[in-house]
């Protein structure tokens, strides 16, 4: 986790990032190197419908402030990162799967609003991309792609400091990246055939262990699951480290094809570094089951990228965890002030 | 074939691209709207060095621009495209397969003395991929991806008018995407399997077109090659346009392999168009073939990218053919000069 910092410490401007995701939204304020003042969550409560909690969030971002022990005139800008898809010039949400019910809703505006205040609009994944590349594991690149392995993945790529939002607003999709062309390629949640999230993802580990299983495989996760343990990357990982040989082939097997979906978008977009963050790590950097996961995904890379470009990509693991979100869109209204 | 302007259409200021590649020097002179007076090309001649080529360019550029009826003075720039790899901020070449010998030549400022003139240094892929975007096929959108399908597969990438160099000058490599992870996949030129290299280059082509033959397959190709034919996409080309079923499958298939690659440029970048170019498109859009080839790539991408993007990413054929490059590289330079 980010450490938080003093009022005394703090260098301002000051920025408040709001990172809205289906569940929470998290807010933080924020000084001019990225370094926290002041975070909390509010619950997101969709089904209250997105006028509510535009309100709820232009309350939020009112009482963070003052909390922080600022005043609203010391706040250079506001950011605001949602879950999409979007029309970011617009300012509006598009048909959006985790925001059910918030069609077309122009939440960008009603925000400001409720705030008082403009705010900067993005997605979740690239302000998340954004964090990293403000202040953590991406600081030392002028490019970098943040692979987000969750229920699904999500990507944020930044090339030369530009954080890339593409055509409509859709940003990078390198979930759906191809990694299997087979016929027999496993289904992903998009409905299409052989994607990355399809075999990387939080859902995919899942099933994959799940078949491995019902297909008659030997394992401590049976045991496991027989007292009623959830079966999850988690418990994935638990059992790798506690020496499960099918675990530790699911683990690794989860690396190698995300090496083949990262070697495609090293060679499209020639990336300084990947990193590697969301709640599906398999323990991070900080465990020795995470980092021989990682190994396995450099390893891959190595095998299948073109000699250059695998000696020179850092693939790496995020380091700001759940905080990328609400740093990363903090610090997008940070450079769209240094921009005007 | 791009058209040619008159002196007395054309509106100033004016550009000269050049176009460096293994076997020739395309050079072009070019006024503000992209429309090119005068073009024609000397040969490379690799072997006399790039002291030599590059003495050879400078005359080439003066000759240009008096053929064309102006003073030096009338040229607000000059653009230089090479072959890569190469360093584009230090103006160098790398170890370059193209340019053998040429390697860690500093070809910008060599040019530039012979020119006595500034040049502005870029890659060949990216030039090629500038000129389209400038005033080819992606002249309507803002971001676009060029594959040159040849011997080997090149991609240029513009994303919101940008030109991606990206780490190193490597620039876009997708002709290394991996197409197929099988561990039976084919083997690409540059050592490493299942890219889309592999599949979808001429070189490809051939090769796959070669195995079926030697297989037993029958086809029209057979006879063609016991005449003494060389075996060659041109040449499955034309026995696919008489009705040879293996010819057609391989057109085919290339169009498949291909819609897989581009799924996954898609997916990355979210690029609003990709353009397909170089010497191995099957006829492009003025043969049926090549327009069943295009529409087979379509279909591909349909068949695998997510709904959004299947739906509002353009897959056409590239409109330049070989005056890409130095317009591209003309284009580049007026680009630069209007940033100053």
């Amino acid at each position: 986790m980010h450490r938080l910092i003093s009022r005394a410490e703090a260098k301002p401007p000051f920025f408040v990032g709001i990172d809205l995701g289906g569940t929470s939204v998290k807010l933080g304020v924020v000084d001019d190197h990225g370094r926290t003042l002041l975070r909390f969550s509010i619950p997101t409560e969709t089904k209250k419908g997105p006028e509510d909690a535009s309100r709820r969030m232009g309350l939020a971002v009112h009482r963070a402030i003052e909390e922080a022990g600022l005043e609203c005139s010391a706040i250079a800008g506001v950011g605001l990162g949602s879950a999409g898809p979007m029309d970011i010039p617009g300012g509006k949400l598009r048909e959006t799967a985790n925001l059910p019910g918030w069609n077309w809703f122009p939440l960008r505006d009603r925000v400001a609003h409720h705030c008082g205040m403009p705010v900067i609009f993005t997605n979740d994944a690239a302000a998340a991309a954004y964090g990293e590349f403000w202040v953590g594991s991406g600081q030392k690149y002028d490019s970098m792609t943040l692979l987000t392995l969750g229920t699904g993945i999500g990507c944020g790529i930044i090339i030369d400091g530009y954080n890339l939002i593409g055509e409509n607003s859709y940003g990078a999709e390198s979930g759906h990246i191809t990694i299997n062309s087979a016929d027999d390629a496993r289904m992903c949640g998009c409905g299409r055939t052989g994607h990355l999230e399809a075999y990387a993802s939080a859902t995919a580990v899942t099933k994959i262990t799940r078949e491995a299983l019902d297909g008659g495989r030997a394992s401590s996760l049976t045991a496991q699951i027989a007292h009623g343990t959830h079966l999850s990357p988690k418990l994935v990982a638990q059992e790798a480290e506690a020496g499960d040989p099918l675990s530790m082939e699911i683990v690794l097997g989860t690396a190698r094809h995300l090496g083949v979906g990262i070697v495609s978008i090293m060679h499209t977009i020639a990336t300084e570094c990947v990193l590697l963050g969301g709640a599906m790590t398999f323990g991070g950097s900080k465990s020795p089951l995470g980092r021989q996961f990682l190994a396995g995904v450099q390893e891959e890379v190595r095998r299948r990228a073109v000699g250059r470009l695998a000696e020179r990509t850092t693939i790496d693991f995020a380091s700001l965890g759940g905080d990328a979100g609400y740093l990363g869109a903090a610090g997008t209204a940070r450079a769209e002030c240094r921009t005007r």
